[in-house]
């Protein structure tokens, strides 16, 4: 299943709108060149709206929002929202301040999203309304592991549920589910967490998936989320003992790029839940 | 020829201001570096005014515009073209919407550009005053090839010769002409598109290039244009079947920095029309 | 000693807020990794002052500083030090523009800042209150060798004592100093010139050693120093005769990565002065 949907992504190359923050914004667009598609950024208000048209798919990142560009958001989302276009968010810190937290929640209200993807404490501040996140990074309490496995399943089932969105929680343990059904994904190495933007060019690589895929979003979140574990664990195996994370960040791009829809259908490891 | 262009670069190290997209702005810098140039950029109105003033030439690149920066791009150019300072004008996405096709337009009406560089499409756009462009790559149905070549040529010259302005058309096969004479390069490797940016590390370089052979702006444009391709062509043949478009990416700008001027002028591949 | 305080940045990796400029943030968020410390990124005003709360400590770079960020830069600077949080400064290219040493100088004013580290000449720039800088880099005539060294050295302990400050002032040979006992350190190659942003990635991981030394700022900022030069000359001996600027900066991450508290103890290469 996962084979059919990559090779949609690689067929269809979606162009992909991203409105997301600068540190991370080289990455992902390589990345989104990396599995096929195509990336546009734009943050002006009126531009935004416009380059949403053309594109297929939105990516709405808030890791360094500001005034000018929180509208763009809205607006671009909203447009995309009429459109059909399927929107994915990513809320980088979510709980970390009090503009992320309701940036985010206010996106919640006035955009439907196709996915939310984000580490488990910005997850939870989006399902409470009110965040203990510290940094961009997951609180070691809320980490995903075995133990609280079901537990975390059965909070985002609930939460998907609830708002009628995909929520895809990443982290040692991922959760992909629409309420109904939930991925357990245990893709991906520990030591991709010491790259910055990981996460944003898996948010990016979401949309993609999610555009060339509308009848089955749950299944392409899903394959986005194995697509980059897979990939970590593909450019972990190539590290000498002089690289390190800048070396393993072009890694993982490459391997995306040289990655055969078989590959990711054999190499996906998840169970349902 | 060639060989003398990429030395005077070298040996003047020209400082080039760049108010560009954030995006793909740190491969531009690595990439002015590379060949020889210093990058500065600045994008605040009042920085940009003076920091033009203390370099040679101005790459203006409208990857992700604002209202903010579109201003500081009409008083660079302006304060540029005071100071006798070449400025290149990189439209990224003009045709994509209309902020980009306006604020294009609007930059060729008051600044004197010494070369425009972009894909067909974009140009196409500025030529004609509207737009077909998808995104930021050109359109399959404008995409330079053998057979329509001549007539792609003959645009160009016509183009470059009403604006009194090179225009650098790049794609699988690049054209550089001022109007009278046109370079038909055919340096580069079409896996060049599958990275971020390659286009905007390009109108950098030309800066470069153009700023430090004021007496020879064709020559020197061609010669930039060139030199990309090539190092292309280098860093592609250095690929393991491990690399993508990220280890690419690297090896393209470490091929311009090892680039010695007599490869250039060996390898530069093309032909007068 | 640089083996404890770097082991201290690895046991309390500290979260750093970055006000940085988006040509090299990318960069500055690997280093800052790569150390074992933790990057965020805001500078919307708004943002800018909750997240510097959550932080550690406080890199406040102007390499491309806008009427929109440098609000954000007063108030999260004044904020950090509410809290005691340490604050870094980068100058980046004090004296090339009005704005710049004006904001510069207006930091100094209003915000206690624990180091500034920048080049020669954005360092003189702001202990006359008026510039000379030719770009982001040092003058020629400014450049620090062996023959001024203890001219230098005068001038930044006189600096350092009269706004109390640490002043690391980077080059061929670097300067840090507390006003009372100067580092002058040899590590570090020539060539890390040719790489956009070593400083500003210098400038981020002294935010996170002296971050997470605060009972020694001045032989944290000298260790920042010291292993930033090591790792450039770690990476300097990796080089291929194919490997370029691109390669270097991510293998100077990738050693800073890799780098062992010992080995930084050995490697230092400074005298006192």
């Amino acid at each position: 299943m996962f084979e059919q949907i990559f090779e949609k992504v690689r067929q269809k190359s979606p162009l992909i709108h991203n409105i997301t923050n600068y540190v991370t914004v080289n990455d992902c667009a390589n990345m989104l060149l990396a599995c096929g598609s195509s990336p546009i950024m734009a943050d002006d208000l009126e531009d935004a709206v416009e380059i949403t048209a053309i594109c297929g798919g939105l990516n709405i990142n808030i890791g360094t929002l500001n005034q000018r560009t929180i509208p763009a958001m809205f607006a671009a989302g909203k447009r995309a929202n009429e459109l059909g276009h399927p929107v994915v968010l990513d809320p980088v810190g979510a709980g970390a301040s009090r503009l992320r937290t309701d940036t985010a929640l206010g996106l919640l209200d006035q955009v439907r999203f196709a996915v939310i993807r984000g580490n488990i404490s910005e997850v939870k501040t989006l399902a409470s309304g009110r965040g203990t996140t510290k940094g961009v990074d997951a609180d070691v309490a809320d980490r995903v592991t075995e133990a609280n496995l079901d537990g975390t399943v059965w909070f985002a089932k609930n939460f998907a549920k609830r708002i009628r969105t995909i929520i895809a929680i990443t982290g040692a343990i991922d959760i992909v589910t629409d309420g109904e059904r939930a991925f357990c994904i245990r893709n991906g190495r520990p030591e991709m967490s010491s790259i910055t933007g990981t996460g944003c060019q898996l948010s990016a690589l979401t949309a993609a998936f999610v555009t060339a895929n509308p009848d089955q979003p749950l299944e392409a979140a899903a394959a986005a989320v194995c697509a980059m574990g897979l990939c970590g664990e593909i450019a972990y195996r190539r590290l000498t003992d002089q690289d390190g994370n800048s070396s393993y960040r072009n890694y993982i791009i490459d391997a995306m790029y040289r990655l055969i829809p078989a590959e990711l259908e054999k190499g996906a490891d998840y169970e349902m839940r």
